[in-house]
């Protein structure tokens, strides 16, 4: 039987530490067209390490499955509670109820509820994730199943999950800094982290980002690859960061 | 012939503004799913609004076009500049170059191009724009179009060009505020108007909001329209706004 008790409160020594970790579920959901990408190497990394762990892990590869990323009326499969004006909000919470969503999103759904820690894995495209991956959070995190007014944020309906944002971007570390041309890597997490994961009272990790992999040297990208690989090993023994307004802007 | 001068440096009387409007090139991208929603209806009242001003209005209809979000290697026509590993920025950029994108993508940098200001009109979804509206950012504003390493930002290829993002919210003003559940909107335009649009140089003009149409009465979403109809009377009268950290995280 999985121990649902949250890993993070664990304050106990490592032995203790692995045995909660095993039969742990993990699901990564991941954005790269090209699987010799540094983000399909990370992919690999996590799969490995995690399984090694003693995890069960599911990857989502969004392109992989041409995941559909525009929200429509295709992903109610019955009528609708309102054909004469068409409310995504509406139709989906809806047909969540009545078990009348598209099977893509049912599977997407299952999922989500068996896993204990989402990772996104992806390229940063214009501070933010990818099209693709951006509509697996519009189209997946159905009202009634990720959150249900007045139960969002620390009661969203997803409590007791933690999720990871690992991501690559084009520019250098130098450019994300505070004072740097692209401001803070916080300040472009807050919509992910609070008003994606937070909002459906998920955990949040802090994020893995590795800088400008396409313009380092070889040994450089196998560093980063280590470096994530070293993160898993103590993944589970993380508190979540504290999301709210003072960790993004301070 | 038209004048490329930037209408905001213009400080003078009415009737000089208003003959600078005319032959003035408007381009709203447009993301939602019903006609009859208070999207529609705000993109209908800004098409009557501009057009009335002589300006010429363009509407790219995403869910009407069925456009694709989704970057990948259908973007590009004909053969990869790398088949053996595949980049999407580098491959884009390269197809750019030689005239080898998508049709659908050399269409909408057309329209791009032509227009003085970019209207962008949409339901937020987890604090930021629809998977199909990002799907645009992602393939259209493509490396060497909208922007190629150091022309960014304040140098970015679409300098002399305005941007407006105008959205509707399912929260409240009151959740929306700095102390507020969601914080401030200020936090998460940052990614779009700063992480897009200044980026390609873009010049940002304030805002417009719409809160929580969902929850008012019909004269208040009647008074929503006329304030946006409003709006556009003056609007190339208006000052971009100061897109630096201050303006958003002060």
């Amino acid at each position: 039987m999985r121990d649902k008790q949250p890993c993070w409160i664990l304050r106990t020594e490592a032995t203790e530490c692995c045995w909660k970790m095993a039969g742990r579920k993990v699901l990564i959901v991941y954005a790269h067209q090209e699987p010799k990408s540094l983000n399909g190497a990370l992919k690999t990394v996590a799969v490995e390490e995690l399984s090694k762990q003693g995890c069960t892990v599911t990857v989502s590869d969004l392109y992989a499955m041409q995941f559909e990323p525009r929200a429509t009326r295709n992903d109610i499969v019955d009528c609708l509670h309102n054909s004469d004006e068409f409310n995504y909000g509406v139709e989906t919470w809806e047909a969540y109820k009545r078990g009348g969503l598209s099977n893509d999103l049912i599977e997407e759904q299952k999922k989500v509820q068996e896993a204990d820690l989402l990772i996104f894995q992806f390229p940063l495209y214009w501070f933010s994730m990818p099209a693709i991956m951006k509509g697996w959070m519009d189209r997946v995190l159905v009202q009634g199943f990720a959150h249900e007014f007045p139960n969002c944020y620390d009661s969203g309906l997803l409590k007791n999950k933690l999720a990871l944002f690992s991501f690559t971007t084009g520019g250098s570390k130098e450019m994300y800094a505070k004072g740097g041309i692209n401001g803070d890597t916080r300040y472009l997490l807050w919509p992910m982290q609070h008003g994606i994961m937070h909002f459906c009272g998920v955990k949040v990790l802090e994020p893995h980002i590795c800088f400008a992999p396409e313009y380092v040297s070889e040994e450089k990208r196998k560093e980063m690859l280590l470096a994530w690989a070293q993160r898993l090993k103590t993944l589970w023994k993380e508190e979540p960061i504290n999301c709210s307004p003072e960790w993004y802007f301070k």
